[in-house]
């Protein structure tokens, strides 16, 4: 069982899944609803994490670097995170709504580079105590289909987008696996359809949690 | 049940317990009879590791750390001194001497600044994995023998040193919980002694596992 944070929510999927356009709609829609709102995206201009996230980019560590230091380093920015932003934010009665979060790492890490979703999963907890969404929505779409509207886009793909193909539908199970396991917790909804169409699923679920 | 590493060897207590000393001794000892040794200190000059220490100390962040990025981010100092230096010197057949290893977090963080030991020791288990001291001696000794040789010895008391006696019971007590609690790889021993007698007892210890 998950220990999580009321009004705490977040959005995930890979990219080109379209969560952060989401995002930006369930933001203004709970808005209009009378209900403040905080959009926050790691490491969230929280100084300590901005200078331990320096330490996990700086070219000079590249390859240097071990997995279990880099996802520690993470865990040490999320943790000042939730400590500065998130939990003050909460306690004021602010909805929080976070472009990406724990989930990503379970993902990314423990399944799109296969550091063991369980390890993964077990630092997480200690790192974010009770304070996980109460509520994250996949956008779940085929890898695929979310690389050619990535391509559409344009723009230079960064270092993860270069990734192939596997890495990235390894992700994708990693968040079906998630929301198989957590099931109150984490919830996959289908992307491939109209961003009006997803809007309204998302902003239902979430007033659910709301009301 | 621990996992832990042959021919790793830790020696924890609080400052004025001897540590230090005992460890040299220890090393010129294991050398006269033909092994090879590696000293260890951390963050052990790993450049990822002192990056990592430079943040911890970074005086700005003084009071706006919270307790749990800190522990994380020692974990990933060590995660990091456990890839580049302690592996590859086990890997050559070194003994590895440590001053001070995962058993200071447990003591200090867990019982000191009382973060909760459990959760500090999942934490050590996910860092180091396997790579745990095979044998961790304490040198025990009362607070107020140890702050007294301490004084003897001089020199401007630093943050740690001038906590209170309170805390430092704390730290021994958290000692002496693991060395109850993990017998096989703990071991508490009276440091309230002559050096000879202490280094007997050391040296005996640590040559019985190597053998």
């Amino acid at each position: 069982m998950l220990k999580t944070a009321k009004r705490f929510f977040c959005l995930e999927g890979i990219d080109g899944s379209g969560k952060s356009t989401q995002l930006d709609l369930l933001k203004s829609a709970l808005e209009e609803r009378g209900f403040s709102c905080l959009k926050i995206r790691e490491p969230g201009g929280v100084e300590i994490s901005e200078r331990i996230r320096g330490l996990l980019l700086d070219p000079a560590f590249k390859g240097r670097m071990s997995d279990k230091a880099e996802l520690l380093l993470y865990n040490a920015a999320r943790a000042q995170l939730i400590h500065e932003v998130i939990e003050p934010a909460l306690a004021e009665g602010k909805v929080v709504l976070a472009d990406r979060f724990s989930w990503s790492t379970y993902a990314y890490q423990g399944f799109g580079r296969s550091l063991g979703a369980e390890e993964v999963q077990h630092l997480t907890e200690i790192t974010c105590g009770g304070c996980l969404p109460e509520l994250t929505l996949v956008m779940d779409i085929d890898v695929a289909r979310g690389r050619a509207r990535m391509e559409k886009r344009g723009g230079e793909p960064d270092r993860l987008e270069q990734e192939k193909a596997d890495f990235f539908e390894r992700v994708r199970q990693g968040y079906l696996e998630a929301s198989r396991k957590y099931p109150e917790a984490v919830v996959a909804i289908d992307a491939d359809r109209t961003p009006e169409d997803i809007q309204r699923e998302v902003l239902q679920l979430v007033l659910s949690r709301l009301t």
